[in-house]
């Protein structure tokens, strides 16, 4: 087993079998010991919060198989706050693709001149590249498919994932009094198939959920699903 | 005739037949007295500006018509810096309509991670909303749908006229040494028909443009067509 990468909340590790470890963090991202999932920066450890992220994400990934949708999850040991995946390869230097069920957030820093804060969206989906030094840019898919980053095909494959996946969390929230504004998602192609695969984590720092009109901070999120 | 739009470079009057009279200024947009096409305010005034700028215009919407193009334009008189054109509404509160034929300027800024300067791309469309405050934003075909700012078949005429439209500037260009790197466009729907139409002006302010590897400056390129 060998670490093949250093990730800000996760380490990633190569097992003999050719499938991949991901060992969950208590590092969470944010800024001057803020914790702030959409941030770039590790900004504090807490304590369990590794662990719940995984708790979270293997729940999702469960039913994520139970609906037939294609992801890279192997298996789970919470305790250990491991996760054994499939090998995929992500797209170009890695994309985020975001699922928005409210005007919040960057939309509405971009889009402020024709949507309201909150107006509701219909399962909008939009993708970004991971690139910290140019912030995270919007990109569309004609300029995906121009910059070589993946083909048309793949573009709607991974669109209509989103959808579905964004859709099973959202009514998963819904049974239990809550609110999804909008979702965090990543993807790659299965190293062996190619196949599109859903990858990385489904946990509180990926998703902003309400109740009550209240923002729920994401450890919050985890306590309130999992006890 | 009433003015019914001052513009940072063109005033809008309209006349009693319903059409609409363009004047062009001489204002030119910049910072600081220095020419800027892409900038949002007006730098400076420059003699002949106006007059230049609607010459290269006459000419190109003159072609486009030769191609069969649906535009706005009627007539012109460069003497007195006016040009007539029919009635059309901006989708939204307006957009810009970019063709790329080499990686530079923003889309540089924002996708440098993938493309190296100067690099071809195959005619590239992409659209950016206006919007001064929030320094004109990219928006995908998704969004412009989702925020109801124009329909998914409106965009496809769109993309595919601009892709017409620029083809034929590129040409004309080329028949005389220089090269089209990219063109920004607008489009309005026909006030009486709906029609996607081609709108605003093409002039050297639209457009980056170089002759054996130097930039040619909008005015310069305006002497440079047109004596």
């Amino acid at each position: 087993m060998k670490r093949i990468y250093e990730g800000k909340t996760k380490d990633v590790y190569e097992l003999e079998d050719g499938t991949i470890q991901l060992k969950f963090k208590d590092d969470v991202t944010g800024e001057d010991g803020v914790f702030d999932p959409g941030a770039n920066t590790v900004g504090l450890t807490i304590e369990g919060a590794g662990r719940a992220g995984l708790r979270m994400t293997e729940y999702f990934f469960g039913k994520l198989a139970e609906a037939g949708i294609p992801t890279h999850f192997l298996g789970a040991d919470v305790d250990d706050q491991t996760m054994n995946v499939r090998k995929a390869d992500v797209f170009g230097k890695g994309l985020e693709v975001i699922c928005r069920y409210r005007a919040v957030g960057s939309f509405l820093r971009r889009y402020g001149a024709y949507a309201e804060e909150g107006q509701p969206l219909d399962a909008f989906v939009e993708v970004t590249i991971k690139d910290d030094e140019r912030q995270d840019p919007p990109i569309s898919k004609d300029a995906l498919v121009e910059l070589g980053i993946l083909d048309a095909d793949e573009y709607d494959t991974l669109k209509e994932l989103t959808k579905q996946i964004s859709g099973v969390v959202k009514d998963e929230l819904a049974a239990r009094g809550m609110e999804l504004y909008d979702i965090k998602l990543e993807f790659g192609r299965d190293a062996e198939t190619g196949e599109v695969l859903l990858i990385d984590e489904i946990s509180g720092g990926n998703m902003r959920v309400y109740k009550n009109g209240e923002y729920i901070e994401p450890l919050q999120l985890e306590q309130l699903l999992f006890g």
